[in-house]
Parts: C-alpha cells; sequence; structure tokens
C-alpha cells in the first residue's frame, strides 16, 4: 500500500479560527496531518519573521481527529520554519494555508499572513496551496469549499508543481461556483484613508482603513473570476525578478 | 527653474539609523526630502502592514538640514501609506528606502522591511528603489555609497520606472566597488536552525538562526554580483504572478 502524503496545515488567523478547522477536516481525509498555526490572529504580517524576539511552540490539542497540532507564538512564515527544522521528521509532501477568513486575491498576496506560509514553504522546496474565502467573518459557511479543496490538494499531490511556483486559490462568498479559473493576479491597490482620532490623552492617533480599487480589467484576473463567481486559482512565484525590464536598465547611464 | 522633485525617505532600522541619516544627506542634494520612518527597529517584518492596532505618527528634529522628519510606530509600509495620504500634499516623484544595514539580496527581498517599503510606493504608482549594504553592523561606513546612491537616484528620476516595477539595490561590504551590474534574484533560501532553549521557569522556547544557501551558480545574479565586488541592481516585481505555469495548470482536471 502506498504511504499517505504526510501534510502541513497552518494558517494566519490563528490555531481556533473555523478556517483551519475545515482545512483540516479535508486534509485528514487524503494525508498524515501535522498543524503548526500561530496562537493568536496574524493578518497583515505579510513575510514577516521573529529575529528579535524567543518564539514559543508547544503541541496543543484543540478537537478530536489523528491530525498532530502545535501552536506558536510565531508569524505564519515561522510557523512553517519551526515545523520543518524542529516539529516533522521529514519535508512535507504538501502544506496548506488557510482558510483565510477574507480575500487574498489581487495585490493583498503581498500583505497576507495565509500566503506568506505557503510561499516560505515554497522557497523550502515544498509544494504548496494557500486558499482564502472571501468573507471575513469568523463565523462564515465553509462547507461548500470542502470538496474544491480537496480536488485541488490531490491535483497538487499527483501533479506537483514546479520549482519556485505556489498556488493561491480564493473562493467567492456565494454557495454555489461557476467553477475554476486559472488566472493571473489583478493589477490593483488599496487607496487609503486613515481614520485620525485623538486619544484621552489628547494625542492624535490612525486607524489603518481603505478602499480596494481595481484598475484591471482584464478577463483573465482572479479580480473577474471572483466578482463572476468563480472560485481562482493564480501560480504565484517568488522570484520577484522583473525579467522584462532587465535589457532595458542595461541600457541605463549607470 | 524647474521644481524640485519630492522624494520620500524611510527605512525599516528605525529613524535613528545611520544608513538612514546617509540616504537623507544623499537626497538633499537632490530635491525636498520629507522622512517617515519606524520609530523602531522592524527588520524582518516583510510586507506587515498594522490594522488591528493604532498608530502614531509625529514630526520629530534628529538633526540639522532642510528636511521634514516624522517618526511612525507603524511598520515599513505603514510609513508610506501614511505619508503619501496623511503627511505629503502631492505624491512624491521618488521614494527610497535604506540605507539598509544588512543583505537584502536574492530571497531575502520577501522578508525585507526595506524592500516592503520600495514595494508599497511601487503599488501606489510612485517610482522607488530600496538600498541595502552587506554589514549589519550599526556603524557601518555608507561613505562610499553615496556617489552611487545619487547616480542610481537621478537616473530613476530621469528616466522614471515601467508600471509595478521598483529597484532593489545591494552593496558589497567593500570600500571600492567593480561597478553596478543588472542582475535577476538568485535562487536560494534559508536553511533554519532554531537554537532550542529552556527559560527561567523550565520552558522551552527558540531563537531563529539559519545558514543562508545559494544553489544558484548564475553569473547573472544579484549573488554573484555581490560575491565579485560589484553593486546588484535587480528590478522587482510585485505581479507574483507565474505566468509561465498558467498553460500548464489549465491542463489540469480542475
Amino acid at each position: 500500500m502506498k504511504k499517505k502524503p504526510l501534510i502541513l496545515v497552518t494558517n494566519d488567523d490563528g490555531i481556533m479560527a473555523p478556517g483551519l478547522r475545515t482545512l483540516i477536516e479535508v486534509m485528514i481525509e487524503i494525508g498524515d496531518v501535522v498543524v503548526v498555526a500561530p496562537d493568536s490572529p496574524q493578518s497583515g504580517m505579510g513575510h514577516a519573521v521573529t529575529i528579535s524576539e524567543t518564539l514559543y511552540c508547544d503541541e496543543i490539542k484543540v478537537d478530536d481527529g489523528p491530525q498532530k497540532e502545535f501552536k506558536s507564538s510565531g508569524t505564519p512564515a515561522d510557523c512553517v520554519k519551526l515545523a520543518v527544522s524542529e516539529i516533522l521528521d521529514r519535508k512535507p509532501d504538501l502544506c496548506v494555508s488557510g482558510i483565510n477568513h477574507g480575500s487574498n486575491s489581487s495585490i493583498n498576496v503581498i500583505y497576507s499572513g495565509t500566503m506568506s506560509a505557503a510561499v516560505e514553504a515554497g522557497v523550502e522546496g515544498i509544494p504548496a496551496i494557500g486558499f482564502s474565502l472571501l468573507d471575513y467573518s469568523w463565523d462564515a459557511d465553509f462547507l461548500p469549499l470542502k470538496s474544491y479543496i480537496k480536488q485541488i490538494a490531490e491535483n497538487v499531490l499527483k501533479n506537483g508543481l514546479p520549482d519556485g511556483v505556489v498556488l493561491n486559490v480564493n473562493f467567492p462568498k456565494n454557495k454555489t461556483f461557476e467553477g475554476i479559473k486559472i488566472c493571473r493576479q489583478a493589477r490593483a491597490n488599496w487607496v487609503e484613508e486613515f481614520d485620525k482620532r485623538i486619544n484621552p490623552q489628547g494625542k492624535v492617533y490612525y486607524w489603518l482603513t481603505g478602499k480596494f480599487v481595481n484598475m484591471d480589467k482584464g478577463e483573465d484576473t482572479d479580480e473577474w473570476a471572483l466578482a463572476n463567481n468563480y472560485i481562482s486559482i493564480v501560480p504565484v512565484q517568488f522570484d520577484l525578478t522583473a525579467h522584462h525590464f532587465i535589457h532595458k536598465l542595461n541600457d541605463w547611464n549607470l
């Protein structure tokens, strides 16, 4: 009998998040599951790593099931590093991150703790997928996503991913989907609108808020797919070189 | 007379860092300078943004000079957002970040607060450059870098950068350089070696340490350039789509 794949599960909403619990439920149908997740929410952490503070990482039992679970004081990227170098005795066959409570489509990928965990796994040579649902609420309905997540994960286990590529999967908020679309990242950004307030001591402080602006009307983008009720999959790379600009840059007076 | 360019300066080592002070010295020769930098070191913060905590941002006078300076409790990416939306009355002509005390070559770009500030500026449509020196010490010698930084910044102001591209500039530790090389990001990673310790209460904790492993022997990489005493410039993009893999992914059973 073929050995079951070893699957590392993590997220950025913390080990108690319902999105993570759903992801674990799907993964225990596919393989041997080890969870290493932050002990508290880490949204917006980008690819932060903890270098000037100490890290804790302790085994924890959250619910019934065959998975082993660990909670860490670190960021999502720290969790992957800890899993690979301290907890697992071999390199996992797959790393899945999420299911994030909220979108990681388009430019959100660069702010995303969920995707930073997937990218960290990819850097370490582990096939990896980040999953996100376009619903920020804690009690979002993750049930309709389960069969798709299983299908995508099984495809990655079967086909592998090229070196340097991980998958960014986003689900629209609706409960039924038109299907899956392979997309490129839409060119969009956040227009900040800081909420400026005065604290009880009379000092000015700010809350970061903002409006998402998509200037990319392409029908091959993740934003288009999601707006049209498709599940979007963007293959994401961490070679950030803008290869198309190297030639031009060589003509500069440098 | 042509109007002087407006230049936003930031970093991730904090507003008192000598690398930032050197960068300010160069920029006041070129334009009107506004500094918005973290009030404390933020290394390894990746592209973190502050969404569940409040932000402070206050004017500060650090040394003589025509620049205006602000310190913020936020991350480097927060500083750029605050500058653009709360402090500056027009979009800057250039954003420079650094000079980082330490390398941001190769895969370090994804962990780098310095580069996240440059990328954040790029996302907001501002030509941007991150500068780093391969010397982690606080009293590193930044003097030999000044003429090169000026030349690179002036070139960006003159030529502009394509939408979606920022520059990642790294300097070798030596005081004289072979010249400048336009490069691609080397495929490398950190192999973690957590330093496991016991605290006075008997609890296990970890320090993240690691060894940088470059498996990319290409002579067109930033690692090669730096090892051969060249200043490396990598054009960096924040469209993370692995375009080369979209076609293949469409053949999957999804």
